[in-house]
């Protein structure tokens, strides 16, 4: 048991309705982080209290559960990539320019939330909360898929490559980031775009010199 | 408590050796498999009984427990991996071309040993066996950009990206794979290689058309 939860019951419930600290915000933070850590499956309301140095009950204040924390992040992964869906959805451009730049929008999505964004990718559907989380993801990964039939109907992506795989293959790599980018090691904010200006050289050009250029 | 351990207990040591059904090999494939569905630490090895329908005794026969059973796993990826990375070493050939070779290797020995790779590329390095397989990874990893750099410096890469973050994008995409790829659903074995061309098409050569191609 954890000195907190100890220290909640002295208090006494009005004690814990003001309790400061963890705002929603704060406490989704850590719980995240938790669950990146121990996995969603291994971690019990008991650690996340633990880890945060609160009663359980201070936790159920804020939310009806575990799986409702699980909600609240995947939402806000999810929720920041259908933006940029949206917006990309919008812009005046060949399809192949949309497709760059909704690479490039979920790159930065994945730089400013990478916690929430790591939570996401490590889903894999034992809960109804990660199912609906699932659907939504393969709704994006439709999304990409179209733009890559277009851009390749357009005569601007190689056709010798099924436009399913490879628009799995390009988020594959955008995905694959979140294994080993972490935001102070390069010295930026989460708005450099060199890491995007990496990915685009690689999955749009390739990284072969193409023989013209090495003359 | 499963029935199998029930059983288990009326039959006694001397049945338990001669138990018929698990030989190593086939208690580590269901293992690996419930680890990747429920992750490592979230399970145990009752979990493990219960999905074998045999004892926890009739486990610790074969193994000394649930870490054992993992670094078994590991390092039967890990293995397949660095046999590949030998037999580049010993190719006689550009430094791009062995990379390409490493590349269609790594891909065979993931359509290959599809669960064993999957746990691999889930460890986070709780247990000293992860720790030890995260630092066989890096060595993998170092190898890689080794032959980016020099691939770069015979002019057969594009010197704009970083060679390290080069190699990390390749076999991050590489990697990528194991989240979608399922050997049933291609229609081929795992020698079939049109992943692999798939893969090496988009990584090497860029999935843009180039404008000479389009006339």
């Amino acid at each position: 048991m954890s000195e907190g939860r100890v220290a909640d019951r002295a208090a006494g419930p009005a004690a814990r309705r003001g309790r400061p600290g963890y705002d929603l915000a704060g406490l989704l933070a850590v719980a995240v982080e938790v669950f990146n850590e121990r996995g969603y499956d291994g971690t019990t309301m008991e650690d996340l209290a633990q880890r945060l140095g609160i009663g359980k009950s201070a936790i159920y204040h804020h939310v009806a559960g575990k799986e409702e924390l699980l909600r609240l992040a995947l939402d806000r992964a999810l929720d920041s990539l259908f933006a940029v869906a949206d917006r990309v959805r919008a812009l005046d451009a060949p399809a192949i320019d949309r497709l760059e730049a909704l690479v490039r929008g979920s790159i930065a999505v994945l730089q400013a939330e990478l916690p929430y964004v790591t939570l996401l990718l490590r889903v894999r559907g034992n809960t109804g909360t990660e199912r609906s989380a699932l659907a939504r993801r393969r709704a994006f990964d439709r999304y990409v898929a179209e733009l890559v039939r277009q851009a390749e109907a357009d005569g601007d992506v190689r056709p010798d490559v099924d436009p399913l795989v490879t628009a799995r293959l390009l988020f594959g790599l955008v995905n694959s980031l979140a294994e080993w980018y972490r935001p102070g090691r390069h010295g930026g904010t989460g708005a450099d775009s060199s890491l995007a200006d990496a990915v685009c050289a690689v999955a749009f050009d390739g990284l072969r010199l193409p023989a013209a250029a090495r003359e």
